[in-house]
């Protein structure tokens, strides 16, 4: 008989079927065993009133993860989960298993320290929450780029392994390239720059490596980056719209492609509002609210902290009714030699920052654009310009006013889903200490 | 004005518009003047029939590759490229630029030696032929994903810093991870086997990366892999049906939303046409049939040379009208530890190559699934158990039968397009003695 996934059983309610999948939990409750199994979509529970039922799994030894296929009459159920069951069900034991896994997988939650749930991560993915959420990091990728495309932005994949430290030369993995020194990409920001010239609207999706030694919530050492550039924007203004379209994107993909994965992880109703419009507030006007509404001067301060953030955020909450502020025009000093100051104020910039209540998000802003700028400002950094003389090729050749962001993906599912660790967004976390899996 | 994309113009025939973009080529013909402006989806041309429309760009001296605005009257005009052109023209210059590009951008093929496009690549790519094929490479993406994703595959991204090489300790770029060695992956393997315990269906689209001291037309050492790994096969023919589909699928979304690019290339009737079901050779019967057809004993070989792939590609074109062609059965010896022997000759293995034209394009095959099988796979293949330690424990907790192939996204773009060099298909190439742009 052909094999039907899991997900499909209830459709074929009054028919034989047959799943394949793991043992994913036996429990026996008065006489009566309930055998369910696990596939890549989804679980379904056959209802064996017979103990023979169960004697190839005797036979063969096979507990918990076990591979098996089991045939048996689809009914409907209104007490089974998902509303159908397998009745007579026969079994086959296909690669028995007798080690119990190093997490258990068939309870609700995976209750286990993160460092366990991190170290077997191939098999603790497999559990239906861990699943979820990784099956929603693809959805975000999705959604991210179905976003993209939609509006005439062309996919890109540029390398990870570059001559120079793309911003400075701390926090970057050094390899040895053929005898020759080279790096890891901490971000594809001057090839995506690069590639305005070319197709004017770029997005890129791959990892991203930064040797910082955090060992924070909220860090990891190998992410995957969204990526966006965009040509002929009027200034950081047509950024902050396009990223609006961006996210509300990836959130309606999720909640129509991905509703039994948010259901599973409780987050659906969870799930932001994107604005039509986010509000936004100046950098200068954000540290004058916090000093006349919290009395603490940061007035002067180069940055917020993420307290003031936190405050800013209530703030939006409580002005706006939204989850999302953008904070604009963070002071030129501590942003990067790229970034385009504004021209009324050039000791502001034209870039922007999205708060995710009350954390930042997203980090975005206009570039530079003209050749002599790029001259005067890595020379205002301090910064040769020999290593970037690819980099500043572009700009000696014609680029237009442009700008972009980079959202972290699994930054933004933690916070999308309020997850306590970035590691729990990611498939196998890289950190200070980890290495594998 | 609103600005529209010079694509649009024909569209707009006997309405005012305003485009932007790179000056793209200037001529005169007779005392008129044809300004073609590109951006960042394809070229329209003004028609100054007064000199003095001229002057913004005399002015600002502005010469090939600056970026500037064309306001004007769309008129139809058959002889047009586009069959559109802007009349009565008034043009302003956004950024001058003076310097001649690298390499020249308006001819229609690019003419520099492979070297100066290279160096040049953050211009060179502007070319509109150098730019059709790097579009065509998003289409490859998209299409192997679209392909993909609706025959239930999860998009998963795995770690590009390893602690172990894939599959033998050459050829692996080493890195410094906060003192401990570490490497780049080979590729994501491992991971995908892993994660078909989570998904069963998964893909992946990300680099990869050789440190192979290979100097040819065909290799880089940084590249995008297309990646599929399935599970719950019957053998390696589940997964070259599987194969068969995904290339049908990339070729049909290359033909149906990059009709222009093609075009642009010429390539449009070059494309192959994959045929429903493509036939397979055993690599037994391929040296065989090499030793009848041309009387070289290839016979005990333990892999095909280039000139047997050849000869075998005539074959199918000849026998079958193809150009694609399965050899499967690669004897066991050649292939990595995690292959899965042919149950009936176990010498060979359930792989497979996918020749196109007579070179190969895509491997893959059934891996192994078995703890045991594992543990004497790598014995035999004189490997420690340790490094491998997370991958085992994947087996050690039940694995279906399974399988996959990748295929190198450049590669497989060369092959299609006939380029002569894999570095043509790759936006910025890293090889032996490129590390820039």
């Amino acid at each position: 008989m052909e094999r039907i996934w899991t997900t499909e059983v209830a459709g074929q309610a009054g028919q034989p079927v047959r799943v394949q999948g793991w043992l994913h939990a036996l429990r026996r409750m008065g006489g009566v065993s309930f055998v369910v199994v696990r596939d890549g979509w989804g679980l379904v529970q056959a209802v064996a009133e017979d103990d023979a039922a169960l004697a190839p799994l005797r036979e063969a030894g096979a507990g918990m993860e076990s591979v098996i296929a089991v045939e048996g009459q689809a009914v409907t159920a209104p007490q089974a989960p998902g509303g159908v069951e397998i009745q007579q069900p026969r079994i086959t034991v296909l690669v028995p298993v007798s080690e119990p896994p190093p997490v258990s997988l068939n309870k609700r939650e995976l209750r286990a320290a993160l460092a366990t749930v991190l170290d077997h991560a191939t098999v603790a993915n497999r559990h239906p929450a861990r699943r979820a959420v990784l099956r929603l990091a693809a959805g975000v990728m999705a959604g991210f780029r179905e976003a993209l495309a939609v509006r005439g932005f062309t996919e890109i994949q540029t390398p990870k392994i570059v001559a120079a430290a793309t911003e400075s030369g701390a926090n970057v993995f050094a390899i040895d390239y053929f005898g020759r020194p080279a790096y890891l990409a901490q971000s594809p920001q001057f090839y995506k720059q690069i590639m305005v010239g070319v197709f004017e609207r770029v997005f890129e999706v791959g990892p991203v490596f930064r040797a910082e030694p955090h060992d924070t919530t909220r860090h990891v050492n190998e992410y995957v980056s969204l990526d966006v550039e965009m040509g002929f924007i009027q200034d950081h203004t047509t950024v902050m719209a396009l990223l609006r379209e961006v996210l509300a994107g990836i959130l309606a993909r999720l909640e129509q492609q991905y509703a039994a994965e948010l259901a599973l992880l409780g987050a659906a109703k969870a799930l932001p509002v994107v604005p039509p419009v986010i509000p936004a507030i100046h950098f200068h006007e954000a540290q004058e609210l916090i000093f006349r509404r919290h009395g603490v001067d940061v007035r002067g301060e180069p940055d917020l902290s993420p307290q003031d953030e936190r405050w800013l955020g209530a703030w939006a909450q409580e002005q706006h009714s939204t989850d999302f502020l953008f904070v604009t025009g963070y002071p030129m000093r501590k942003r990067p030699f790229y970034t385009h100051p504004d021209p009324a104020r050039p000791e502001y910039s034209n870039s922007f920052d999205l708060l995710f209540r009350g954390t930042e998000l997203v980090t975005g802003g206009q570039r530079l654009h003209r050749y002599d700028d790029y001259l005067a400002a890595l020379a205002a950094a301090g910064l040769p310009a020999a290593p970037f003389a690819s980099y500043l090729e572009t700009f000696r050749h014609g680029m237009p006013p442009h700008g972009g962001f980079a959202i972290g993906s699994e930054r933004l599912l933690m916070q999308l889903l309020g997850l306590p660790n970035v590691r729990l967004a990611t498939t196998f976390p890289r950190d200070l200490n980890r290495l594998t899996p």
